[in-house]
């Protein structure tokens, strides 16, 4: 490859720009100064009343409907790769099968669904944000595998019924709370151009955010499918490790053990997380994955909570039990991530649900082994990556390009220790909690943030301490929309006392101007394995708030 | 610590002998050429009549009874601490309760559980074998743990009503399938002298075999569950990762979480088996151990298999399939074990049962990679543990001492990514076998040999590729007693060419007149989480074989 990094860049930007229709860019995109909001009225403006239908229908109504065709996406950086030819096609085989059959492929019969590059589908390049992954396989050349190779999901997905039609971006490494890279540039947050859309799963958040999808699938291993969700006014479920098939994809630093990448949908609806976890679940990924375990989905764990929340008031012991932690006492969020939660609690107590203060173990231990997760093999894997063009890396992760020890087996296995000591000590924290509540019911469900602001701003992602714990403990974790900022009541708090440097640093990245009508969402946290509840509880929780 | 080695290892060696009463110690324990066999005729000859029939009746019918009082152990140099007094309090307690209450604890009310010297008992060393632990917890002095901090299991075995009475010996390091350290010496086979009982959970094997326990329990990271079941004539158990609780165990090598170890039963029959896994599973031990996954018991599993194995031969379909593998190709099995092999096979193929030939994917590359995870730490952890008093490793053990490369985190991040695309491949094998069967069934179940040999003669276990791919895999497995040696039967292959060095060593440790009378058992290996399942199998192919 004799290009410098930069041609190669630039022509894979022009290609993917050039797999958009020219009638379906948007040439004159305004200031951010004079259209910080591209959502809503303003997208709609671009489109006819029946595109308009259809791309404000969620998927599971989508399904009920078993609508087929082409979806407009529009440009805001997040697409690295769109296949609307492969889509059409793929969806009029789905209706000649409907046609022929007289009943749907699958129970995603004609849903788009859109992927993090990470998934590998036939005919399609998986770059993952990295200039030298172009023309290779995972950067590697002359494997057999380029563009043929699919990962298990993206099987499942086709066995569905489901239309696979665009690639979306990702920060390059995977390891940003933003998403930009050297390939498409910067993501942004539609709802709000001043904010980044959340990384790494940015182009699902901001794709789905601008209802250019009903739905798609992120990944997590620090926040990368709740961070998006929560900037973009979305749901997003970080299910637990071993519960949705990983097989096949592309990663970053593979083979790290202690905390894995888990992958989960983003969908502006509860009942569409539901539809698709329940539709991969029915494809018994166990047989499939080595990593899946045999849990299938489990209707009763789903009633439990359901009972729960139809039931009075009066009903003894009925109703649910909340854990608030405000904040974990390292970086304090910003007032509007403070009213979310206020809002939640309230509407909860109001609902005659328990909410018990949550008071766990050091937060501050647990994140002390998971960040070193991060930088076991000294970034090389990353490094690797960058040097096979020369690209440079984004001031975002630059700090892996400062790391040299590499961590021993001895040493890694210290880790893995503590961090089993630590999630032994919070499950036996989360079992106490029986003794909080009147009820003498465990906490159900911990609210918190996802974020320590309701989006990053550019280059201001400074702490994934309330993401991260989640990932170290293994939590099933689903992430609820619940408010837009609103800078006369969202504002500073005068004489604010930081608590270090890093606090402070957040702290002045909250400016009530600059992030007016952004999305505000929280985070509901459960036990290991629990996506069924969670599920159940988001969706009431996303009712009672109004979303 | 001041005194010797030597010293420690021979006081803490009295103590032991000390705490079994001097009446039931077996002064002239005739030579093995006398008295190769100690247990069955043998050993009753030392017990009264009702001994005798409380002795040789199964976990699952002393539950029926809910039987409580002291059992007798046998020198066999199988246990490291006993704790009878402790356990005739328990068993006291449990029958005020039974008196008071009028029902029992739990499910396992007053059954004795024996458990391998890796379980942390209120009141009770932990040596794990190794002379410098002796007054320690698990190596370090003044955690304020020694002798009062209780694994997990120790916890839910309690509350589930099982006496706990004894510890038993494992090798030090637990890294080896022979039993021996520096503290109690070597742990022979009951039923053969000159063998050796297996390990690592080779004193759990001795002592459920002598029936001095109608139930124990050990561990197995390569085998040490199931090379002493089938050393000594036992059904046991290799569970799936994260089935049953390891939390609060001692352990080798603990944190490498490449491929972990996990902890299961051995005893007598299936019904034991079960009985316990199924107690376990009903104390929820995802609420107390955060590495369990949420599965609890499934009847639904293994009734499909009890109406499998009872449908009659015409019913299409109806019939189980089993893989066989003969040899792995690397090291052949020796006469007794092929001898084994074949019966069950016969007996499957004359009940309806279809048996087809298991041709895996590499068996070799999937050992390579295991392997390796054993040395990640150049032996580091063991060698620590050693050189806290100076004993001397035995020869069995060694090669650890000779290790010196330490691996790197990326080093390890390249065996887990090989480890994972293997289990894929295999996986995927698996599924595969639908073809292979007449009915389109894939395989159930495949028999395998668990070692090469019915027992390992002392110093010469020189190959662990049989156990150990099933831990690589992951894999539920359980073996099944079949035969005893015949000397007459089971004659040396004339004209052998071994494959290799290796093999020829595996070869020529065989001698019909030296393994005349052992134990030969064969392991049954299902899917991962296939614990119900692969319990119904066992049972029936124990029925089958008569066992």
């Amino acid at each position: 490859m004799t290009s410098s990094w930069q041609d190669r860049a630039r022509q894979k930007r022009e290609a993917i720009l050039a797999a958009i229709p020219a009638e379906w860019v948007i040439k004159d995109l305004p200031s951010i100064e004079e259209q910080r909001d591209v959502t809503g009225e303003y997208i709609r403006g671009f489109l006819s009343e029946r595109e308009v239908e259809i791309t404000e229908t969620d998927a599971e109504k989508i399904v009920d409907k078993t609508t087929t065709g082409a979806w407009k996406a529009e440009e805001l950086h997040c697409l690295h790769e769109v296949f609307f030819d492969a889509a059409i096609e793929s969806a009029r085989s789905l209706d000649s099968y409907f046609a022929e059959q007289g009943k749907p492929v699958g129970p995603l019969h004609g849903l788009p669904v859109s992927l993090k590059d990470q998934f590998h589908v036939k005919g399609v390049e998986t770059s993952m944000g990295y200039v030298g992954w172009i023309g290779t396989f995972e950067g590697k050349v002359g494997t057999g595998k380029e563009k043929i190779f699919e990962s298990e999901m993206v099987r499942e997905l086709r066995n569905l019924g489901a239309v696979l039609y665009c690639k979306t971006s990702v920060p390059h490494t995977l390891m940003a709370g933003e998403t930009m890279n050297n390939i498409i540039g910067y993501t942004q947050n539609p709802k709000n151009r001043n904010l980044a859309a959340g990384g790494s799963s940015g182009g699902e958040g901001a794709l789905i955010g601008i209802k250019g999808s009903p739905i798609g699938f992120g990944t997590d291993i620090g926040g990368s499918i709740r961070i998006p969700a929560a900037f973009n006014g979305l749901y997003g479920i970080r299910p637990t490790t071993g519960r949705l098939p990983y097989e096949g994809m592309a990663n970053s630093m593979d083979g790290q053990n202690s905390i894995l990448s888990v992958v989960g949908p983003l969908a502006s609806t509860v009942g569409s997380l539901r539809l698709m976890t329940k539709a991969i679940l029915s494809q018994e990924p166990w047989l499939h994955d080595p990593m899946v375990h045999e849990i299938p989905w489990r209707d009763s764990h789903e009633q439990e909570i359901l009972k729960s929340v139809n039931s009075t008031g009066s009903s003894e012991g009925g109703k649910l039990c909340f854990g608030v932690m405000a904040t974990d006492g390292i970086v304090n969020p910003s007032p509007p991530i403070r009213r979310a939660i206020d809002i939640v609690v309230k509407a909860l107590c109001s609902h005659g649900h328990e909410v018990v203060e949550w008071t766990p173990p050091s937060h501050r231990a647990i994140l002390d082994e998971a960040f070193k997760t991060w930088d076991f093999d000294a970034g090389s894997d990353l490094k690797s990556s960058f040097a096979l063009s020369g690209e440079p890396m984004h001031p975002q992760v630059a700090s892996f390009s400062a790391l040299e020890k590499h961590y021993s087996a001895s040493e890694i296995s210290a880790v893995n220790v503590r961090l089993r000591n630590l999630k032994k000590e919070y499950l036996d924290y989360w079992n106490s909690t029986a003794k909080l509540s009147k009820s003498g019911r465990c906490v159900d469900a911990v609210i918190g943030p996802a974020a320590p602001w309701p989006a990053a701003r550019p280059q201001k992602y400074s702490y994934y301490g309330y993401s991260t714990w989640v990932n170290a403990l293994d939590y099933t974790s689903v992430v609820v929309p619940v408010t837009e900022v609103d800078k006369e009541i969202d504002v500073v708090d005068v004489g604010y006392k930081p608590l270090d440097e890093r606090d402070k640093k957040s702290y002045e990245s909250y400016d009530p101007s600059i992030y007016d009508g952004a999305h505000v969402g929280v985070q509901l946290v459960g036990r290991r394995f629990q996506e069924e509840k969670m599920l159940a509880i988001a969706e009431y929780v996303g009712k009672l708030v109004g979303k």
